[in-house]
């Protein structure tokens, strides 16, 4: 990347000045930084490339494990990094890609991230983060407030004490499920006798003096794929995690979570936390959180919610109901990277009661100390940034009723689509929206006919071939680059709980307009005219279907 | 915040303006931010102020749970937080601010952010990061040859290949030296005929079915503090982090380590892990890493090295000797936001063979899709931001050679400040430096020979009078905000291993001049003259002595 004119040289003066000197005005890092400030939309529009590059060829401009024995200069390192880099990632705040959580951000966020990372805080303690502490403290405040609505003496009380928090800010939901379902476990075999608690003596000594054969968590089917980890590397096991059967709307089926508790028991293994889900990563449904609820306080289990996406309906007044309940959980997982709008890695767990964190509370000497504020005391990772600063700034910039119009607009925006799709003859809307995603399919009218009056096998046989269809027309499309659906796989009791390969979509982006999804059904529909092949074999098993 | 004459609205049409319209450029945030871009040491100086405000009134500012219900101008918010959030924060880039391993950053790092935060992608999986996915994959792959030095063949081998992982990125140290014990335990009780191992069946099943009694992980008593954590978290308990002691400098004693791992056995626990430290938090010593490494294989232990510190020193190649051995290990933890100048928020795991992390990899259906190259099939954390970038520009922007500069003046730098204080007659050089940390503590030279020449009781009353009296000069030179260093607590030889509270010094920040370190002890005599009471009690006990 070096020019043979001019090389870059590795003095201590010179790389004092990396640390003093600003790029200048005319450099071509800041006339790049001057343009994405200035419209990023089109800077993203015009430097990521639209027409996908085979993985395989992207891999040959990073296959390098040599740490470079050449400093480059900033502006070639820039243009470099346009060029292989930028240019092959992905456009994830484009309207027309509504195939995950990942959506716009605003654009207050961009120069507020850059002061952020400018201060460079750190917030295990108060020593390299100071206002920032509060701060924190303050926004998880917020979020507790948002669900649980304590009043104000609650939080003048708890919010900055010393030996108590409202939860935790982590790098993402799936550590804030991690750390919920931490303090569960160890609320569930704390000290008792001679016993000193899972924490001191581990599992094994626990199980023994608890006298249980196992452990588990029970979530819906519908539960997130990190929840296995979870239990992984909690010591429970995968196998613990009981997976409980959902009905026809992805929601838990809580008789069905009784008997599985009531099996667990029997077999002397201890449920020690249900987890509700408020918005299922697949289809977006909401689990009935009262009545999870009513059954964890009658098998003394651990209530935690995971609203990493669905937590943020809470600001809409409108649809908040859609959560009923949540406010009887022990614990609460919201991702602030889904819904509130703000950049990667702003995960929260909330905890109801401000002494539950301190089964796993811990101390050091130079710091953490005991009666310290240190954020670190109280959370599973250690040195973090300030990202809670963005949250703080867009609750203050957006507003609740800003938060409300967005949550809204895009429920609303879901409905229509779901509408949109049930008047086409060749799409089928597999999942109804609750929140603002849906699953649907590429369904023809003689090929849904055929499907209803196949017999069980030839059923079978047909929705493996659409599920085919399926995933060809979602990567064609994602690698045309004009828009972007994702896919999962579901069990629709309408299909006898065979698996079915769905789109998926996800609404969040503000920006998205109607006139995407129609292009969006347009643009599969033609797709699927690329797969002849695969379309004479269904039309084949049609025909004889109807013979 | 809001002004009587104008407010902010709340509809949707200005809120797709946040989402579309920058701020202006003659905008509050636009203005700061330039002023920062210009010059940021002279933007924190002006907007951080140097005397400390108490924190109780710090936390006045941030006290309020409810959610606005009235939006902000972006301007009138941005000023907000200059007056109440950034003037209260840590100027942690600060050359005086030698307390903690936070440091000032290369220039070229805060817009480079600003395009990584713009661009937000998720690396949990390749459909929200594409190029960001070999490019995390590459710098994995960077670290790894600066630990393991593999040949080319190697690397062009595994270092894309879907199915292994040469590590994990992170967070930071913490969650890297979790995912690295996780990987440990698992393949410590991975399946075997009837078992299906720990990562399905759970701890306890795992411990009947190996007949342990308890499981161990072994690190000296100089080990970081998160690995209580892990070990609470893993399910093995905290008393089964075995402490190993150390030598005067801080060094695991491996006779020790030897004896421990027999008595373990003995007991029927399965020490399954040793942790060799290389740069101890505290003092910044390294383990003698080949030994620890030749133990491990004798006992068939995981060794992990938490090189979180120190493993940026192998960029030097005057001083990666220092971590010999470190090739030996078969997990190896690396903070890049630590001495590889890189923003909070990146740390990383390296795996010295490409399948160890088949004992956590995890998958789902609609992402991490067996055979996929979803890099979130192998990390703890899901989603996660593109920090992997800035590693990677600055490696090819300092490059080697420009990194291998930055550790030896910091080296450097610690050595002339050791030698510093030992020309003092009123200085304790408490731990000599080994990497650019040491410790020490004020002792005017009466003192230091009443305290040779007492008896044992004396002595220890001496040193509690002395820890007092760090601790004051400690906190009152931090509120007074002209340096800062941090304190901790050791347990030296030379002091027949009583608890010494000592100053800590870390001299990572190349803008440290040897002025400052001069006046940080000036300073700290003066302050010393501010505790009459506290030195009259000290210079009644040497009467005493003396006496």
């Amino acid at each position: 990347m070096v020019t043979e004119q001019k090389t870059a040289d590795v003095s201590f003066d010179s790389l004092l000045r990396i640390f003093t000197v600003p790029e200048g005005p005319d450099s071509t890092l800041t006339q790049i930084e001057d343009k994405l400030s200035r419209n990023l939309n089109q800077f993203l529009r015009e430097h990521i490339v639209a027409e996908e590059k085979p993985l395989r060829e992207i891999e040959k401009d990073f296959s390098n494990a040599h740490i470079p024995e050449q400093p480059e200069f900033v502006s070639e390192h820039t243009e470099h990094l346009l060029d292989s880099l930028v240019s092959h990632s992905v456009h994830t705040s484009s309207p027309s890609f509504i195939g995950h959580m990942t959506s716009a951000l605003p654009y207050f966020l961009m120069p507020l991230s850059k002061i952020m990372i400018a201060l460079n805080q750190n917030l295990v303690k108060i020593e390299t983060s100071k206002a920032f502490t509060p701060l924190e403290r303050q926004v998880l405040g917020m979020l507790h407030r948002l669900i649980y609505q304590d009043n104000d003496q609650f939080y003048s009380r708890w919010m900055h004490s010393a030996n108590h928090s409202l939860g935790a800010f982590c790098s993402g939901g799936t550590i804030a499920n991690i750390t919920a379902l931490w303090v569960a476990r160890n609320n569930a075999l704390k000290a008792q006798g001679s016993f000193k608690g899972v924490e001191k003596e581990g599992l094994f000594k626990a199980m023994k003096h608890y006298d249980y054969e196992g452990l588990a968590i029970l979530v819906s089917e519908r539960g997130h794929y990190s929840l296995k980890k979870a239990a992984d590397v909690l010591g429970i096991g995968q196998e613990g995690l009981v997976s409980v059967k959902t009905d026809n709307n992805n929601r838990i089926c809580t008789d069905d979570l009784r008997l599985k508790i009531d099996q667990l028991k029997q077999n002397k293994i201890k449920p020690f936390a249900v987890i509700g889900v408020a918005g299922t990563t697949e289809t977006g449904n909401i689990d009935p959180l009262r009545e999870i609820a009513e059954v964890c306080a009658e098998s003394d289990c651990h209530f935690h919610v995971d609203a990493a996406w669905g937590g943020a309906t809470l600001m809409s007044n409108n649809h908040r109901h859609l959560l009923d309940g949540i406010e009887l959980a022990d614990s609460v997982t919201i991702d602030a990277h889904k819904q509130l709008y703000i950049p990667m890695g702003a995960g929260m767990v909330l905890f109801k009661k401000p002494d539950a964190m301190t089964a796993i509370e811990h101390h050091a000497q130079y710091i953490l100390r005991k009666g310290s504020k240190d954020l670190g005391s109280h959370t599973l990772e250690g040195s973090r940034s300030g990202m809670a600063m963005l949250v703080y700034a867009s609750m203050h910039i957006i507003s609740r009723p800003g938060y409300e119009l967005l949550i809204d607009q895009s429920i609303n925006k879901a409905r229509y689509f779901a509408d949109l799709i049930k008047e086409q003859s060749d799409f089928e809307l597999v999942s109804e929206p609750e929140l603002c995603l849906l699953t649907y399919r590429y369904l023809p009218e003689s090929v849904k006919a055929a499907l209803l009056k196949a017999g069980a096998q030839q059923r079978v046989e047909l929705n493996e071939l659409l599920n085919e269809l399926t995933k060809f027309i979602q990567k064609k499309q994602r690698e045309t680059g004009k828009s972007f659906v994702s896919r999962t796989r579901l069990n629709p009791e309408a299909w006898s709980h065979q698996p079915i390969i769905v789109f998926r979509v996800v609404l969040a982006n503000p920006l998205t307009g109607n006139e995407i999804l129609t292009s969006v059904l347009e643009e599969q529909r033609e797709i699927a005219k690329l797969a002849p092949n695969l379309m004479s074999k269904i039309n084949k098993l049609v025909t004889q279907i109807n013979a």
